[in-house]
């Protein structure tokens, strides 16, 4: 697998700079010999409005996988702010995707999958491809349509 | 405790053949020294309809039980199909299940014991008790009434 | 940091007797080096009686706040329980947060913030800040307003 960077260039992807920490939590925690866990993530990009509403009612699905994409952007600005570097990424270990959807919606799977997609691209089949939950919630804080967090490892 | 097998012939249990790996996430990913995390499973057996519906209004609290110890033999299914011999668990660690219920449906601990009931018959009080939330959730990938994910831990 | 024992008395906390495992889980369960994963803890106190509703509807945000540091206090005293000294907890890395809210209740984050300052008065910035995730769920176990758990690492 190329070079993070180098696959970031093809998909045309400049990662927004990372947040602060909020006051009473961490964006991203490491731990163990080489784990990290990082916060829930929104979808929201710096200078872009705020996004608020439900997949399936104010949002489509495939608006839903792209909000799901922009989330790994903003985990992934996140974690190269912490480590650094992001070839020192071992393997994505676990996803949960929180999706906020009309009552009726059942096609989570389909907007977590636009955050797989973007792992897989980046980091390739073995490292990009996490063990995944995703369900469908009640509502998300500040109502946004999708929330995930990860559990990676890095090299040793 | 006997051996694992052994306890699954006791319990008159055949585990179903396991299923491929998603093309957007792996069913179980080792990590670290000797964990696995496995994805969140659906407790649809081969040759049966899928599961779809609430718990507390398609379903019984006792159906859901029984679908919760489906979703086990599921995931010890794909674990076996991983590891090769499930008597190298030390202990399941950990138990995240989701369960989609009627909107007044609060014993979503009664559909969880399902799950724990079985683990414990097949590995035992001490490796079969995991950590454990159960939740209600508003709806889960396909309409399905349980899904649950494990952390689990392998003997060195 | 002062003593953990310390900065309790000055909060004016005495942490409840710790309850038993379940039948079907344990509260605590240590793994790897020097992990820790507890179950979901409810706010319910010993001596008072079992909360039972949803935050923006037969609670108030502050009161969820307040509901959310109670449940620190029992998980407190399940890890206490559980490996004999709290001053013996290196850092709190990942927060799980369910809030059972009102339909268009957005403030997950204000109310697991009562969890994250108890956290932080105890342990300090960096022990007490753990990655977080809040979330809105349908309805939790018991009809609960607030269920978290917790990962911990211990000190080596």
């Amino acid at each position: 697998m190329a070079d993070v960077y180098e696959n970031l260039r093809r998909q045309g992807i400049t990662l927004p700079p990372p947040k602060k920490d909020g006051r009473y939590f961490d964006r991203i925690v490491p731990f163990g010999e080489s784990l990290l866990y990082t916060s829930g993530f929104s979808p929201n990009m710096p200078g872009e409005p705020n996004l608020s509403g439900r997949i399936g009612k104010e949002y489509t699905v495939g608006q839903g996988a792209h909000f799901a994409s922009n989330v790994i952007c903003n985990i992934l600005s996140a974690v190269e702010a912490e480590i650094g570097d992001l070839n020192k990424i071992r393997r994505f270990i676990k996803m949960l995707c929180f999706i906020a959807g009309a009552e009726d919606f059942t096609q989570q799977a389909a907007v977590a999958d636009g955050a797989s997609d973007l792992l897989i691209r980046l980091f390739g089949e073995r490292a990009g491809k996490p063990a995944r939950s995703a369900i469908g919630v009640a509502v998300l804080p500040h109502n946004s349509p999708v929330e995930i967090e990860l559990l990676l490892e890095l090299k040793h």
